[in-house]
């Protein structure tokens, strides 16, 4: 069984234990001929997919009634199942989802790093820097490097603790924000795990 | 008596009361022919005005030692002549420092308003969305356009009130920036007024 989350820049592929990327703007989805369950946020690439028989779009068998319409379904799927967290996605956006007693309470969308750190090297290439993670959030900068570090993970941090919740870290800059999230949990593979629960709860239908 | 602030994308002058910006990418500063006192963040536009004798760097008469050496001299002349505040410059990007009983104590540094939507709708055209100041930050978000607003707003609000400091906003977007910080003060005239204390300490070289 091949599993497929499906971001704005890449295909994320489970293939039992392996997993692996393949970048949006060069991969050929009818290159695959195996079965593939997906989700995608991906319209450009959802349409392709319309037309594959092998490539089955699980959000055809999620209940989205209880979140909201331009949700993504990554988004859904990443906080199906859980009861009281905030759940944040870590690529090329960081969504941060609350759950608490099992219901969706909102969530708010924050720039990943890559687009972060490109958004701060257009500004001005005095600002061309990657983020220090271990920049001491505890004092006011006064270095360039540390000043769009703290401007982009302080703020972010300071919203985060103020749910006073569990965090759950997932997606590839998971193991980075775990360096300001110390005490997070990192689930690599949550969206992975839902899928395969909705999957396992639609087998009469999807087998 | 022309002043001139020049940043990454304009030309911001003040000619006695009237201030007008011109386009880094289009102006030639060689056109005008009297004085100029500036400052610039602007390393492109800095070296074309050193070889113009009518534009006078300011920066030349400030004490830059208690700043850090990087900082962009926008910055250090916003800050000169404060007491107790944030000081909060919304422009190409937003800078924000701190300054207790007199004392520069760091800074940091957040995308602007333009920067920051476009981000937004780089990463997808899903999230290509104005944001919305009237945004309520006491509630996480349930549609997409809030969900940025709350990305970009909540978490720089919650990083500001934390030190407790009146906040002196200025900059192109101040007003935009006093909907969510409303006990803020807007001083539109910082950097200029400043930019003429300068002057007036330094007048015997300068005139």
């Amino acid at each position: 069984m091949l599993l497929c989350d499906i971001g704005n820049t890449s295909y994320h592929f489970l293939d039992k234990e392996r997993d692996f990327k393949e970048s949006v703007a060069t991969f050929d989805p009818s290159s695959v001929k195996q079965k593939v369950y997906f989700i995608s946020v991906n319209a450009q690439v959802s349409a392709k997919l319309a037309s594959l028989e092998n490539w089955i779009d699980l959000s055809l068998f999620v209940d989205k009634s209880r979140y909201y319409e331009s949700m993504g379904i990554d988004r859904v799927v990443a906080t199906m199942g859980i009861e009281n967290a905030l759940v944040v996605d870590a690529g090329s956006a960081i969504t941060v989802d609350m759950v608490k007693n099992g219901v969706f309470c909102g969530g708010f969308i924050y720039p990943g790093v890559n687009a972060m750190q490109k958004t701060y090297a257009n500004i001005s290439p005095a600002l061309a820097y990657s983020f220090n993670f271990e920049c001491d959030l505890d004092i006011m900068p006064k270095n360039s490097q540390d000043a769009i570090s703290y401007g982009y993970l302080k703020t972010l941090y300071l919203e985060l603790i103020s749910h006073n919740l569990p965090i759950i870290l997932t997606g590839g800059d998971a193991s980075k924000l775990k360096k300001i999230f110390r005490d997070a949990k990192i689930d690599a593979q949550l969206i992975f795990n839902s899928m395969k629960k909705i999957i396992k709860e639609n087998e009469d239908n999807l087998c």
